[in-house]
């Protein structure tokens, strides 16, 4: 941030009176321009084949964007002003799969504070299989848990996620409840 | 958001290329400002009278700032850069509060659409009596579920995350854990 979005003057950067942080404050008309973190919000689609295979299978999208072009990731996005965190996961959900789901509650909450990112993830049924990769997206697949390419996992946040659901699956098939995660992942340190 | 904090020239409401939102874009240098919602992290945190009288008592903070001067709120606020959800509500306590605290969970999320919010509370257990009002309270006080002022309460999601947390706190006297409660907050129509 170089100038002030309000008056088009120079911004510089200080800590203001009876604050403890620097901030970007206009020279000109005095504005703090505040800088937070995002939200990047997605959903886990899930389609039960319980029935007849008795196999969960979860819909992951290979990115046609960078970063991780060509890495694999469930459908998540930021979250846009005016709507709501569920909102936001039905939306990128569409728009990155093409998919219809139904919301199944927060399942986890990822911080990534370096990237100044937090990142939320809803459980989720798919309400039918007429997905198609949007222009985010190079292809829309659905994966059992042995079909899960891991070493090709876009995001640490996707792959903790998808490690917590498949874990709570199996417990939830003896009848444990699904949980609701969080996780701190911090920027790992050079060696 | 009149002009460009990269460049200084002024910005035009468009939707560009690839998008289906109106964004604040530079008409010189291009830049896309995004502009996404910002998290209110804050804390419950709880004095355990259980062996004394077998009374729970909160701490509210009674603000000295706008909006809502002089009404009663659980301590929170805007997150910042570089920290995570959890160092937020505990700085937070902090500052509002001048109450060490240790995190117990996170335990509630709302949504608040209409301002571009999401509020986010994490139960807290006091460590000590210690606390005092910081430079944004006018004052600091444990209260009892009778002693809550209900009419006086700053915002709805802090009395809808009492209301939970008092509820919760009476199931889980019989054995039941607190739970995870989310909820969309719309602003009210007018009559």
């Amino acid at each position: 941030m170089n100038f002030c979005s309000d008056c088009g003057r120079p911004v510089s950067l200080l800590v203001p009176p009876d604050d403890n942080r620097m901030r970007h404050v206009c020279d000109h008309c005095g504005t703090i321009h505040y800088q937070n973190p995002k939200m990047v919000i997605g959903s886990i689609p899930v389609w039960d084949l319980a029935r007849e295979s008795g196999e969960t299978k979860v819909l992951l999208c290979r990115r046609a964007i960078e970063p991780r072009h060509g890495y694999w990731t469930l459908p998540a996005g930021f979250m846009e002003n005016e709507e709501t965190t569920g909102e936001a996961a039905q939306r990128e959900t569409m728009e990155e799969a093409g998919a219809r789901i139904e919301l199944q509650g927060l399942y986890s909450l990822l911080n990534v504070p370096h990237v100044h990112q937090v990142h939320l993830f809803y459980r989720a049924r798919l309400l039918d299989l007429d997905f198609a990769a949007g222009t985010e997206s190079l292809e829309v697949k659905l994966f059992a848990e042995h079909q899960i390419p891991w070493d090709e996992i876009a995001f640490p946040t996707v792959s903790h996620t998808l490690k917590f659901f498949f874990s709570d699956l199996a417990a939830h098939r003896s009848g444990a409840s699904f949980g609701f995660h969080t996780m701190d992942i911090r920027k790992r340190m050079r060696d």
